[in-house]
């Protein structure tokens, strides 16, 4: 009876207590309260909301279904990142192993591709040998000696959010912000973490492209984190062009392992060290984001960075040559220029139809077991502003074949716009959001 | 894919169309659609509504997933009658053969009790022998013959309705004006019907106790009826307190064939005169209300209902006899006197109180496969406004054992409330709701 009375209860907005959320979660993991339940209740939940107490009691219940992340003998501060998602983002790949370089411990666990968006684990996976399915205890054993691991979901870690997860997939009830925030938040406490930073996307291809979403979610995961002693700080960022030039599973990695030897693109490691600056600061390994920020450009200057991303691959079973000879990564059968077709300033190039394209020429998913092809997608040249001259290379096609090529010029003549005129694009990092609210984001931020 | 569509579609307060309907109830009943998409997409409904057409798509979607009662050679017009329920209703039992006597085929299709309201099928179950569960082919050949058939829902009749309504009854969807009507309207349809009288009770003891969700379940069916060019009209009628004076099973159908041989509770015949009068205009055997009360007046007088009664008893294999003499009836083997405990004015009689109550006697469901004992229940012989006597006897008890009447006794020291002032009850009939719109009820009501 309690589901019923549940439902009822949240049909006719009411509250829904802590101590019902924990035992309706139990129950449900346990098979005692059917799908078809549980959907009425996350349809009511989608269309009524939940207040702060109760995301907070769900992402409790959805944590305890499962196991948590070892502390480390060393205590170090432990941060991590998430992102809502993009297409061309592979900054969790530089970054986790930027910030561990820096003493503070990246227990990163990262997701798969699923829609227009990918998933670092897919890029992870484009490194021959690699291995991101560790147990919780393989994991905080490579923590405590590297202070970096590059994880998956495990099965140890909240179950109940995966079923939640699948459910609200099949049901329409994903773009729920209490449920993704109590979603992202439940897995992230299972880490043990010190603080969380978080990136929310906005723009045409994020997942919540209205700045008014995201800042939402912002608010909402920060709220969350303060009522589990875990600070969290969202920046809002651009996703109305790719991130980088790279979009493809081993295009992106490859551009990662450039941007940890000094040659990434500008907007990447913009964001990269935006992103590091906070967790540095949350994980006590600096006092301003003014004194991060040279620590990051020296981490990178000197090797250390790439060094320790080189002993993290190594230590998880891939080539760590990747790093010195990124030609070790798979690579695509076709690879052709793709030309300008008039004259004029790039207008858009837009995320989703590059992220679905990627999809459609095999390294992305439609559903969750397709395979990937890791070599495929676009290297992007040229970025929304620029002026081209008709016949001027804007992009390179990697494909499996020539089927594949014609593909991707239809995919990059529909994403890349050229116009007369510039439109506007979206500052890179536009917001900042703390326990203190939200401000607009300045390009040095005050130290907190 | 197509469910997913139609739940997101729901959610985001859209609109289902008539071959979406139509395809996604086929698919739920052939097991294709999953009952967790079907539970959100039933809450989406619950909580952002359909409009008339969809509500008519829904009725039309459920009504082709089953059979319907075939025509008769003599295409004499049906019609029906349908009540909301409550606590003392044996109408059915009354109008089916009162109306019927007059020329107007009833291809009565009635419920078991569920919760606190009693079902005519059980009313019907307490006549020995007596069968309800007829196929089409047999109903339909006993109105042909007799012009009155008093069955159950079959299988054959929308088994779209009775997935859902289970599936409805367990995710806390139940309650939903248009999923009330859809439900209704498409079992009253597969009867074949020339038109529907629905009898909406109001008050306490009502499925929908307030009178705004009544005058909208009656506007919903009339604006339903009309999509489906089976003309309804809808009286509201007052559930503050039970109708007539006995309340369980056996003690009902007695009290429905006194009604039938002129000895009713004058409420009782208020309501049936009332209900039938429309039942009479509506199937053309009658040309005013005014008109069509003497008739029914004289086929009581006459024998000529009470006849027709026993006509169908005899052809559905029960014990005619009844008719006759009601001792037939399973008997209680308790019976005591419930007397006032004060003087006073009986300020109120709690319909939901003594449904319960009912139930607890083990006359009732609280389960849809729970047994139930025909003989017990009450009867009541004191209305709200009476003034009683201390020790004056209010009420008699059938119960089981000594235990069953201690019970009865608690039950009706809180259902019958007695106090220094009386309270306002609700007229019995208040409204009638017309495809012209809703009117207050007068007791002559004009022509239509």
């Amino acid at each position: 009876m309690l589901p019923l009375r549940l439902i009822e209860r949240k049909r006719d907005r009411g509250r829904i207590e802590p101590a019902e959320w924990r035992e309706c979660i139990k129950a449900y993991v346990a098979g005692d309260v059917p799908d078809y339940q549980m959907a009425a209740l996350l349809m009511a939940v989608f269309l009524n909301g939940m207040d702060a107490g109760e995301t907070a009691a769900l992402t409790d219940a959805m944590l305890a279904s499962g196991s948590t992340l070892p502390p480390t003998a060393d205590r170090r501060p432990r941060v991590d990142k998430h992102s809502t998602g993009g297409v061309g983002d592979k900054v969790s790949l530089v970054l986790a192993p930027l910030v561990a370089s820096l003493g503070v411990a990246v227990p990163m666990m990262s997701g798969r591709a699923l829609g227009h968006t990918g998933g670092t684990l897919d890029k992870l996976d484009a490194i021959p040998g690699f291995r991101a399915d560790l147990t919780l205890r393989a994991a905080a054993a490579q923590l405590e000696r590297l202070g970096c691991v590059l994880i998956g979901q495990t099965a140890e870690i909240a179950p109940a959010d995966r079923l939640l997860y699948a459910l609200r997939d099949a049901t329409a009830t994903v773009e729920s912000i209490p449920l993704i925030a109590a979603s992202i938040m439940s897995k992230k406490l299972a880490e043990g973490l010190t603080a969380l930073v978080l990136d929310v996307t906005r723009g045409s291809g994020a997942f919540l492209p209205a700045l008014e979403q995201g800042v939402e979610l912002a608010r909402t995961m920060v709220a969350l984190g303060a009522a589990h002693d875990c600070p969290v700080v969202a920046l809002l960022t651009a996703m109305d062009r790719p991130l980088g030039r790279a979009c493809g599973n081993a295009l992106e990695t490859e551009e990662a392992i450039h941007a940890l030897t000094g040659n990434g693109p500008a907007d990447l490691m913009e964001v990269t060290y935006a992103l590091g600056a906070e967790m540095l600061v949350l994980g006590g390994a600096a006092r301003t984001h003014a004194e991060a920020r040279p620590m990051m450009e020296e981490a990178i200057a000197s090797g250390a960075a790439a060094r320790l991303f080189q002993e993290i691959i190594e230590a998880q079973g891939g080539n760590p040559g990747v790093v010195d000879d990124p030609a070790v990564l798979p690579q695509a059968a076709e690879v052709e220029l793709y030309l300008a077709p008039r004259s004029g300033v790039v207008a858009r190039v837009e995320p989703r139809t590059i992220g679905r394209g990627i999809t459609a020429l095999g390294g992305g998913r439609t559903r969750v077991d397709d395979r990937i092809d890791p070599a495929v997608g676009f290297v992007i040249g040229v970025a929304p502003g620029a002026w081209v001259d008709a016949g001027e290379p804007l992009a390179t096609i990697f494909a499996r074949d020539s089927a594949g090529v014609d593909d991707g010029r239809a995919v990059l003549s529909r994403a890349i716009v050229i116009a007369d005129h510039a439109e506007p694009a979206l500052p890179l990092i536009s917001h900042r959001v703390t326990a203190n609210g939200v401000l607009e984001y300045a390009i040095s931020p005050a130290p907190t």
